[in-house]
């Protein structure tokens, strides 16, 4: 093992040192603790799950799994997303009992990253499921406790984009006639590439009414009122339906309040397939990408039930990105006794842990360098027997 | 994907579900809570390591790792104990300065199981490290702070027994003349058999008097007079130079406080190679495995800084094993609620969480069996608009 290899990690691996641990934690603990109050319970699910069942359900790419072998030779992998998961637990409990579920979890996730570039492919998300309630009331519910949460913690600037799939899909599919060329189409919404989107329509042939309506789409984001302009591209069907329910949405975060943090952008699309209803994105601050995401899917029939669910996941990591830097300074005190005074030190030491006050005590015969050493601390305490010193 | 496969898990991976999750959290916060009032800074590492620093470092047999690759064809493990990455963190950050560290962590692990027995693949450590302090006063630190953290959570009947690798060592190498021969006797005491231990003593050929001090040896377990039994059967040398330190131990946990809750056990050794001193293991109540070990060990050389450290590990699922069951009331209180009144459900609501009640918000529409569904909560308010009936 050579001297440089010995410190090192795999690609995306990363340590989380004290000051960055008790940061994480205390976000964490403030968005855990409302979203308790709001009635989700928390779970944990196995870091290893099979590839047949949650690996294969979790529409990660296939290249981003850590993928491993069992003695069995089945493949396992690293639990790319909490959603899969939720929904296998979900879906094995509601074959006892037909009701709302409400769970949620605070749990690292894995994604291989192909080369280097500061990618984690390690990280936390924080997330609810609402499942098996159909209503829109529980996609409101959702956005409007990601929002509560993000309120509590302080989170400068931020906003909630929300479309709905199944407008796009619907008036793409109008339009362009085939999936394929649906698809084509929805992937540069996915890349937010609007100009490409723009080249790409007028590329197509198309009458000029309808090049019109796909270019107007792109215009579809604001408040309430994008309502109406949508209605006015798409009058029935599926798409009517869409719309109808983000109006219904809008009345149900209106009520809650919390209307101000929301946008719509119904050009938000997503790579996961099996999103179904409304979706929605995260913004905050001067971060480039979405620090969460959610909406409403339909993956738990895969595990053989009949119900969706909806919800959200916040990446940690962005989330603390978006919050920015604030130095923590130490409160930690230090007592630094001789053998001598030993009892005197720990008796010293008992007092104020039961005080609350974090204390470090340290034999002086441990430390090599003592005036360097006394500097991490925010004070420190001598208890030297005999020294006239002191 | 067949039905019953379908909510499969690999073998040894567990879904840790709401009531558990709590339990857990209870005891992990409170144990954490009084590590850092020590003074103890937590910190997390990357769940995947290389095989070749901190796998091939952490003296887990090779069996039990869950290896992969990456893309380079390096092998990747499931970090398979927290010492090895927390002394690579170590190591590193002592390059840079030469003081005590005192570092703690609670973190799933992972070590694959050969077959069904109910043993979990994936548990939850919460531990400290103490590093770069050659005093016995960190070893009684060490021991001091476990006991003061299980009387925090009020474990009931619980003991850490304290041996010396080195005593063992000494005098069975000074006895038997061969590490080999030494280890195959150290082997009954690993396996706690001690009938195959006295059988196997019995049959080697040597003088009477050193068959009875092998014999007497199983005898050293008990209070401080355990010091001068061992000083009997072994009065100078490295074995002395132990003895002299448990001896100093004593007097820093009695210092603490905390003797009540020490014993001497001479008979403990343990299958990590790196330990290299004090070493001990935690008991509790009717639990038949240790719940938690540590000692004094000298990994941190192999990451290329000469310096040697002491902590603890403690095995949650063991602990919750030992508390015993609690049955968790549900403290959730409902409100089901109509379009009409949606409003003013959400506004009680607020009012519930603000005073910290945790309370469901739920659409009456989204449920199908009403009476089954309250029994959930601890009480349901209806706010349903219009009805006589409410």
């Amino acid at each position: 093992m050579s001297r440089l290899f010995m410190f090192e990690k795999p690609l995306g691996m990363r340590d989380t040192l004290p000051e960055l641990y008790e940061k994480k934690h205390g976000v964490r603990t403030a968005m855990v603790d409302t979203i308790k109050l709001w009635g989700y319970q928390f779970i944990e699910t196995p870091t290893l799950e099979y590839y047949e069942t949650v690996g294969a359900a979790s529409a990660i790419l296939d290249a981003q799994l850590f993928k491993l072998l069992d003695k069995e030779g089945h493949t396992l992998v690293l639990r790319p997303d909490m959603t899969a998961p939720i929904a296998r637990v979900a879906a094995s409990k509601l074959l006892e009992e037909d009701f709302p579920i409400r769970l949620a979890y605070s749990a690292n996730v894995y994604r291989a990253q192909q080369r280097e570039g500061g990618r984690p492919a390690e990280f936390e998300q924080i997330g609810i499921e609402c499942l098996n309630d159909d209503t829109v009331t529980s996609d409101g519910e959702v956005i409007s406790l990601l929002i509560s949460s993000l309120k509590k913690i302080d989170l400068p600037d931020f906003q909630v984009s929300v479309g709905h799939i199944g407008f796009v899909q619907e008036l793409f599919l109008q339009i362009l006639g085939t999936e394929e060329r649906a698809n084509a189409l929805q992937k540069y919404l996915y890349e937010k590439n609007y100009v490409g989107y723009q080249e790409h329509v007028n590329s197509l042939t198309l009458s000029s009414i309808d090049k019109q309506r796909l270019l107007q789409f792109l215009e579809l984001r604001g408040g309430e009122e994008v309502v109406g302009m949508a209605l006015d591209l798409m009058e029935n069907g599926k798409g009517k339906q869409a719309i109808l329910q983000l109006k219904e949405l809008w009345d149900v975060v209106s009520d809650y309040g919390v209307q101000e943090f929301v946008k719509f952008d119904l050009t938000i699309v997503s790579h996961m397939s099996y999103y179904s209803g409304v979706l929605f994105e995260v913004y905050a601050g001067n971060v480039g990408f979405p620090i969460g995401n959610g909406g409403r899917y339909s993956l738990i029939e895969k595990f053989g039930k009949k119900a969706s669910a909806t919800g959200f996941a916040i990446r940690l990591d962005m989330l603390l990105e978006a919050l920015g830097t604030t130095k923590i300074e130490t409160d930690t005190h230090c007592i630094l006794f001789s053998q001598e005074r030993r009892k005197e030190a720990f008796e010293l030491g008992a007092n104020l842990h039961e005080q609350g006050v974090k204390t470090v005590l340290q034999d002086i015969t441990g430390v090599k360098n003592l005036d360097a050493y006394t500097k991490k601390f925010a004070d420190t305490t001598y208890l030297i027997g005999g020294r006239s010193d002191e």
